[in-house]
């Protein structure tokens, strides 16, 4: 039976709001995640929250009944309360009906398996968590088998990331490796690593072998020069316009739809 | 010569943050954009600021002083201030070095001459402001003639848009319009509008025909059977994941990009 909180001062609310905070969310190997249709998707992919708050007068969703029974038969808390609350979770006036508190999980490079896909991202320093949560949405679209992230990136599991990504954070492998470790798991077997570079050639007329590993670099330098010379290929995008620079999730995205029709 | 003001009570300060919000923009028809790079690319497209805030200490930046110089001879008002002031301006901790108030203007439909590209993009009822800032950017990338909102969308001129279109607000035009004169404008004359629907057929074989208008449906909801119903051919990128959906930025890029390459 869910129990019903509706004091914002329950050490269960507290809890749960803290994690908006990267330093707490390290602490407790905890996350949020919020909304029916990302806690669906989660559940779909064999992770349910250890503790689900959802509004009181969301309980008649059929939806919300099946994830609050979900959450209790696998030994978590349903609690229901307020909007009031759900806002102060969520961090918005128009909060979603349901919020979870999910823990956390970590995937080695050594537990990627690069036969399950001709495609994988890899992204360094990537500094704005809606990029990152956009990349991981991509990632799901295109099948890609994971996503690697160099370097010191922007948390995968911040509010922002996860609400970006639409559930992807829950169906899309994310590892987290230095660049020397990265490099020589990489090389320890196939794979053509295929960087988005300004001094890249076309990247219409290239030539994408699986697996391909497309490699993003941070949003306002791009890539280190030693990344860009460990790549087999680089490659731009062209760009017509006065600025000569691309969102760097819609950089990515591109890319990965291309290498998608054109692999070799 | 700049003025100093150094007191958060002052009217100047307090007009500039009240244009965070929508409806002091319109009442007062301004807006503002922050960062010497979007400001710089302002001025490069024929827009300066009538006035721009500038931190003292980053006034011996020579791009700084050229810009307060051409602020200046154009007759706006140049205004040295403290950090302080300048993260209140742009609500962020680590504010850019130069936050500009700029005249906001309107592009009617006929305004805008369909023989002066190939490619233009049209979103409906697009609702984030990311989202937006984002296409403009693409649009910038791909020399898009144009960006057509149709219905209610988020504001372009909103500081969060502003600040993910790095500049293209200033380069792209924008124009707003309802679908109805929208519609009546495009069949005015040449163009084939090509919708992105899950009903869609493959983008990939499609045969694209210049000047091609791209629509991107609310993030949310997609598109409504009517504007699906008048497009001349609806695509639908591949999806091989778990979620059937791409952020709307992301398509609108990845469809941009392969009729930049394919336009028969």
């Amino acid at each position: 039976m869910p129990r019903t909180i509706t004091a914002y001062s329950n050490p269960l609310v507290k809890h749960a709001r803290d994690l908006r905070d990267k330093r707490h969310r390290r602490e407790k190997g905890q996350f949020l995640a919020e909304g029916l249709r990302i806690l669906t998707e989660a559940r779909d992919a064999g992770r349910l929250p250890v503790q689900v708050f959802f509004a009181e007068a969301s309980a008649v969703h059929p939806l919300v009944q099946a994830l609050v029974a979900d959450v209790e038969r696998a030994g978590g808390e349903a609690i229901a309360t307020t909007p009031a609350i759900l806002a102060k979770l969520s961090g918005k006036d128009n909060p979603q009906a349901v919020v979870g508190v999910f823990e956390a999980w970590e995937t080695p490079l050594d537990a990627l398996d690069r036969d399950a896909s001709s495609i994988w991202l890899v992204a360094e320093r990537l500094r704005d968590p809606g990029n990152l949560g956009t990349i991981l949405r991509t990632g799901d679209a295109v099948g890609a088998g994971g996503l690697i992230l160099i370097g010191e990136c922007v948390d995968p599991f911040s509010v922002e990331a996860v609400r970006a990504s639409m559930g992807a954070l829950f169906t899309v492998p994310v590892a987290r490796a230095e660049w020397a470790p990265f490099l020589a798991w990489l090389r320890a077997g196939p794979g053509q690593l295929v960087g988005l570079s300004l001094d890249g050639g076309d990247y219409h007329g290239a030539r994408y072998d699986a697996p391909t590993f497309l490699l993003t670099g941070n949003e306002a330098q791009g890539m280190p020069e030693e990344y860009a010379a460990a790549c087999d290929l680089l490659v731009k995008l062209p760009m017509l316009g006065k600025a000569d620079s691309l969102n760097a999730a819609v950089a990515t995205a591109v890319m990965a739809y291309e290498v998608l029709g054109r692999q070799g």
